[in-house]
């Protein structure tokens, strides 16, 4: 892609602009992306002109809105390749996905004695919704290590596995680290112990071409607002038959079949786990970021974010002071530190020369605790970031290295 | 308020018209609401030059988004008259609410033996969560029945009340009839046994001026979507010892304290019950529609929907087809069905005459057997609803009888 490609690109975005009309350095996409005007313009026709509830209304608008918000689930389906648009959930965010499987299929599955694989570098959000299932059903997690690279150890993973283990949750994508896993591997080494995979898709599904066919995982979640989507709103990918098999995970109207104080019958999957009036125009929204991302070709994108981040880490290696955390091949997403500054304050100085950089645990304190650190300062890139931001980025750096006297 | 100020108010909802530019006679706000302008561009702006994520960055424009979030949770504490910003938990919608109170508080506090008190004209969103954790915890179902002239019957929820029950969820106003809860004496008689008691608020927050103090309940629950704002986001209320006592519902990043593999432990409430990104610009859409309708004065725009109720059972009582269903005195919305025509029928000449209905069973199968129907008409009022849409509403019905040859 060349620069002037981004640049007109950026002009897409109308986040990515101080309050001044000074270029914004936006290197927070692995927290949430910016979003195109297109979604934007989606979002306020779905809440203005085109208004309606779904599902329910016998009047020509409300039946309309229901084709669109259908239309959104079988957009999503060919965006990562299921089978069906029956096996997309709509669920808040990637966060509800993963505590809904925990919930629902870890509640019907998991049982004393049964064991749990996550690994070192899970978000919260594969960590603690497993805690809270195996506290419940008395299961127990094991923790597959990393290589010294920071990858998700798959030869380790392979002497751990047991036909205890019911269920492997891992990141696709690390998010601090930018680390790819061996999906192919990893759902292999899972199968053969009868473990279903579960991947952690957020910052896998903004970066690559995803096809849930080839992947062979068996559940997949991820949040559209980290896809240039809007809030509120993200998918819970299943197989068929193993939503089929699953019971709901909240109640309410929408996942009903029929209702007496006896007795409820549930709708069938997806259906069963969408109680209550939907994220209507979120749907709709997302399904707008996805028609903008996909025109893009995922591939080609992949490329453009790692090679920024792998010009990024070169130019940070060559820094006394800096600490590289993470492969040297990875998705856009770079964490370090610096000698002698806290995250904190590269970060507030930076903010200063409207550059935003994550600093923090990232929601991932057994890594930092792997790591040896309380928090990293983390630049991630999206599709909109260019080598501007790099420099700019280099530039603060090299003034807080001033700053303080280094 | 004159004809003159409803039809400014008009206005403001660019949904209010149809494509090629006429009046739409939206009669289904107690489906959904449709949004003013402002709403719109308060969402348009949250997500483009605003855009950032909340609770995490270090940088300017990320500290000014959460104090946007927090805002609206102020706003909303304001609005219902709670005690503090704390006793606030955004979630995806009154459905999440309620099951969120089931699972959580009902985990904690409900076991066999214990028993439940709703009564005949819930919602399904306040029935099926309490048959999932009744048939979790082993604790039992009793159902209050109606008056004849259709509201929740007070003297037989005397007289059915015991210390087995821990607590009551009825709804504030029902969405099919309208019907309005004496909310001060159910809460006195759930309390004189030891239980708490839950109100479904979805019907009555856009309608009646609410002080959680005065009504005296312990949960209550709202959809921001029928207060004209986004889908996506809702409100659980509930006093704040209740919240500190409760378990989290969903586990991830923003909820937690400390994650460790050995051990996690949570954050104070509301925080703890917002696991993951939460819906950053969902909550401050809802705080522009919680703007924009308070300036209106809601015990003024209570008025205004009853009176409008009011004149259109008076009107439907002058025709002999019809059957109505309810109270005389309700809030904003009128139940009713035609003697040899369908509901779905009416509601689909109705509308080929620009007026938008609901037929059907309004996610309430228990009241519809009560009533003997399997489905009725209703007709719902909003902030902008006029003479001019009943008008509208009874031309068509008009046009029916003469298409049915009644």
């Amino acid at each position: 892609m060349t620069q002037a490609a981004i640049l007109s690109r950026k002009a897409d975005f109308p986040g990515l602009m101080t309050p001044g009309g000074d270029a914004w350095h936006y290197l927070d996409t692995a927290a949430t992306a910016q979003k195109p005007q297109a979604v934007i313009d989606a979002m306020s026709n779905a809440l203005g002109r085109d208004y309606a509830t779904v599902h329910r209304g016998v009047y020509s608008r409300s039946a309309d809105m229901t084709l669109a918000y259908e239309a959104a689930r079988r957009r999503v389906a060919d965006f990562i390749g299921a089978k069906s648009e029956n096996e997309i959930v709509f669920v808040r965010g990637a966060t509800e996905g993963i505590n809904l499987v925990a919930h629902s299929w870890g509640g019907l599955n998991l049982k004393a004695g049964d064991r749990i694989m996550l690994s070192q570098l899970e978000h919260h959000s594969n960590i603690v919704p497993w805690q809270m299932i195996a506290k419940a059903t008395g299961a127990e997690i094991d923790v597959c290590p990393l290589t010294d690279d920071h990858l998700i150890d798959l030869d380790a993973l392979e002497t751990m596995l047991t036909p205890q283990h019911k269920i492997v949750a891992l990141a696709h994508v690390s998010n601090v680290l930018g680390s790819i896993l061996g999906v192919k591997r990893a759902a292999k080494l899972a199968h053969s112990v009868g473990a279903k995979l579960l991947l952690d898709g957020c910052q896998a599904a903004p970066r690559m071409r995803l096809s849930m066919t080839e992947l062979d995982c068996d559940f997949y979640v991820l949040s559209a607002h980290k896809l240039y989507g809007p809030t509120g709103i993200g998918v819970l990918w299943a197989r068929e038959e193993l939503l089929a098999a699953m019971p709901p995970y909240q109640g309410g109207g929408a996942m009903i079949d029929t209702v007496t104080f006896e007795n409820s019958t549930y709708a069938p999957p997806p259906q069963r786990f969408e109680a209550g009036t939907p994220m209507i125009t979120e749907a709709i929204a997302l399904h707008a970021a996805i028609d903008y991302t996909q025109a893009l070709d995922m591939e080609q994108l992949f490329a453009h974010e790692s090679a920024l981040a792998a010009k990024l880490r070169s130019e940070l290696r060559a820094m006394n002071s800096i600490r590289l955390f993470g492969p040297d091949k990875s998705a856009g997403i770079v964490s370090f530190e610096m000698e002698g500054v806290h995250p904190h304050d590269l970060g507030t100085i930076l903010d200063e020369e409207n550059v935003a950089i994550r600093a923090g645990h990232h929601c991932a304190q057994p890594l930092m605790a792997h790591l040896g650190v309380s928090a990293t300062a983390r630049a991630s890139f999206g599709l909109y970031s260019d080598e501007s931001d790099i420099d700019a980025l280099l530039r603060g750096i090299e003034r807080t290295t001033r700053i303080f006297g280094q």
